[in-house]
């Protein structure tokens, strides 16, 4: 099963981030040592940070034993590890500095080459510009960009438009881990492998569709970059516009990259754009206050450092209309939030009722059937149904059932999000990484909001840290007769 | 839950019989200490054999401890329980011997009623014109009738109209154990209260049911009976043709007995008539001949007692077609056979396959779903459908749910078929039981099989005690381009 890839060449731009050594080096780790990259493959850490070898080795040696669990860390294994890895010292922005990187790439010219993109986007261009100019873009090149990609639609095409410059939308991997997550994947086998999902997956039979993404912690530390951003392009316009996109797509004619993406753009390029009132209407914004977390607690967001004039939301809901066929009448209700009660993301499908109950008259109760998608804190699929409570009781009850075994085959190390999407880039498979055009569509969905946000259509609201959010969410989707999943 | 019902008398007609003994003392002691019957009502054997009540105590004490798991069996229980028995002397076909019985019940002439006819059929209008003779009918009155009700329609009517001479047909409880099952009433349940089933429940999504009761036993002394029904007339004709009309039935406007009812003839009534062609293409009958069962060696069934020149069958497998909106091209594969490989009672519902495979280039397989309705040898209802297999591999897997949870709620104790049956009878709700034109239309298209049997339409195979029945019987399903279920 694990087809050995011909060698390769893996460059981590600001590898000595906190992605970097909590993410990728332990998925790099684990592929390495199972057999997904060859033996002689090299992962080069370029980094601004001047250090030997042997102090690169030294630390990231450090991170992993801090980042994965106790039990994967091996030693023989990190030996066989440590004999991958390079480090060079780069200052990204100048153009010099890249003889090193020059020097070490040119010893095997003919590689495949995955340069990660592991900065802040500003880098994005110079980074590409200088691999361009020291001539370290072949054809076998391949460029991963992380999210944000701009701030908005304009400079997301100024950051697209550079790295294209360099390299063709083929060699560009857009990131978005969430869609390395197994759960995440296993929609699209779910939905087009079964027959059973078939006939009721459109607006005959589905009420509506909830997407949250809501974290506990709060900016930790980040305070600039979040300031920069908030809950829309943080999160919706990207991670959940991604899960939006998984659910709602028409079934494509193939899994290759392209046809799955054709049909992410056609729902994007499908929402409905907000007017003035809309905004109004179906968008909430807000910030948190202070509050408690875990027991503690904790300052609001504008007691955060150098952001106690912020007008940036730290939490977003949305009632999000597609305008195509299957769709028609059912909401999408989204929102994210930092600092709230708990951490969880999920996708719950909200079925319709049965048109007509004929257990009504004994007085038994007809609830909604649900399907319930959860990506954290644990990975689980599940649906909700009604059956007959066993035994000489005429009633039913809710049950749910599981469609998701989470046990992965002859292994029990369960791979990360950023080991299956690595293993993809790899592989040169783009299916689950963002094209252009999805990222503008998004954009330009996501801009009419913004802007009607930035002229105060809508209040900015606020929460206390540790709840679910502003009680305008709950009215927002009150409003037509629904409340939020709660489990 | 456990609504106290008002007094009744339960009398048992052949109380002495297997079935009393085996089922319905069982049933009617866990009813009585669960509360289900009050304590004042009065469990009234009928029976030949003449015995003091101090006797039939005693006998039925030790059958009790005979057929209850041990845990069920417990002396202060049996205290309270044995008060309620009463024992009565009747040669059910001499009038004069009902006089004992008079004399008991008018001691409460306003207590409902419950005549279970557990005797041969023969004995049911005797029985019946006696019980009116002696006006010990009343409009609380009801009665039970065992299958099978004749051997064919004008058999069944002889007897019906019989009964219906001193019995309301609403008074008239034809009892079918099947449908007392948790997980066959579950069938409405799931089917009825569940968004999920809705759209799928038809001929545009299901590809074809299959029904199948095996019975690993042979015919064990009964050879006088069996031989003069086979597994057409005792097994297909009712219980088959009962689960059938459960799954396919339409929705009923509420679950009041008449309108199951009326749903369920009118499933009947839609089974396409066979012609002599039809028989000889979508029928096999067949006799089991020596083989093996548990590992031992067992008789075939021209061994038995008597039956060497037998042309009875005792494994049938019949295609049936519902000549109805709903299920036009959907096949329901029927079969039931004594001395089969396993005892196997199941109800498989094969989904279509999707339209389109989008995995097939990365050459992933695609299996059909399937619903798993099984009844013995242990009830649950699982669904089959396809999910990605966990981890790194892009590859998927037939995955089982179970969709129905067999713990009752607060007890240990899972009821039995008669015991949830015998309950709906002392309620006085017949929606589980047969009516009349039930069963006329079932014997009217069972008819005309049997009539082509008698003429030899098709032949008469054979297969070997232990097996899962004859070649002839894959070969049905084979022919549509199908197999059966084997799992």
């Amino acid at each position: 099963m694990n087809e050995i890839k011909s060698d390769c060449d893996i460059i981590v731009f600001g590898g000595h981030g906190d992605l970097a050594f909590r993410k990728l080096m332990p998925a790099l780790y684990h592929l390495s040592n199972n057999g997904y990259i060859d033996e002689t493959s090299r992962i080069i850490t370029a980094t601004r940070d001047a250090m030997s070898l042997e102090e690169h080795c030294r630390l990231t040696r450090s991170k992993l034993q801090e980042f994965l669990p106790e039990a994967d860390f091996d030693e023989a294994k990190w030996l066989r590890f440590e004999k991958q890895l390079q480090v060079v010292i780069i200052d990204f922005g100048e153009n010099e500095s890249y003889s090193g990187l020059k020097a070490l790439l040119d010893a095997y010219p003919q590689r495949d080459r995955v340069n990660y993109l592991s900065t802040a986007p500003d880098f994005f261009g110079a980074i590409c510009k200088s691999l361009s100019q020291w001539e370290l873009i072949s054809p076998q090149s391949r460029v991963v960009l992380e999210k944000p990609i701009g701030r908005d639609l304009h400079s997301s095409r100024v950051i697209n438009v550079e790295v294209l410059k360099y390299f063709d939308e083929s060699q560009i991997y857009r990131i978005d881990h969430y869609l390395g997550k197994d759960t995440v994947q296993n929609i699209m086998a779910l939905r087009f492998s079964n027959r059973f999902f078939m006939p009721l997956w459109d607006a005959s039979n589905i009420d509506h569709i909830q997407i949250t993404v809501a974290e506990s912690v709060g900016v930790e530390g980040r305070w600039g970059y979040y300031d920069e951003y908030g809950a829309m392009r943080d999160m919706i316009q990207n991670h959940l516009m991604q899960l939006l996109c998984l659910v709602a797509m028409e079934p494509p004619c193939s899994v290759d990259a392209d046809n799955v993406r054709d049909e992410k753009v056609k729902v994007l390029r499908s929402l409905r754009l907000m007017t003035p009132s809309d905004i109004e209407q179906k968008t909430v914004r807000a910030q948190y206050t202070q509050g408690a977390s875990s027991g503690e607690p904790v300052p609001g967001y504008r007691e955060g450092e150098g952001v106690s004039e912020s007008n940036t939301e730290t939490f977003a809901a949305i009632r999000v209309d597609i305008d195509n066929w299957r769709w028609n009448g059912v909401p999408f209700y989204l929102r994210s939030g930092k600092r709230m009660r708990q951490r969880n993301s999920e996708i719950v499908i909200y079925f319709k009722a049965v048109p007509h109950s004929i257990f009504v008259n004994q007085g038994k109760c007809i609830s909604e059937n649900k399907l319930v998608i959860s990506l954290q804190p644990k990975e689980s699929i599940h649906l909700q149904l009604m059956n007959k409570i066993p035994g000489l009781s005429e009633h039913m009850r809710l049950q749910k059932v599981e469609l998701e075994l989470n046990t992965p085959l002859n292994t029990t190390h369960k791979p990360d999000a950023y080991e299956r999407l690595l293993l993809d880039v790899i592989r040169a498979n783009p299916t689950l990484f963002m094209r252009l055009d999805e990222v503008e569509a998004a954009w330009k969905w996501a801009d009419v909001i913004l802007k009607g946000w930035q002229e105060d259509v809508v209040p900015m609201k606020s929460y206390s840290a540790g709840t679910d959010g502003p009680s305008a969410a709950v009215q927002l989707i009150a409003r037509d007769g629904r409340s939020w999943h709660d489990e």
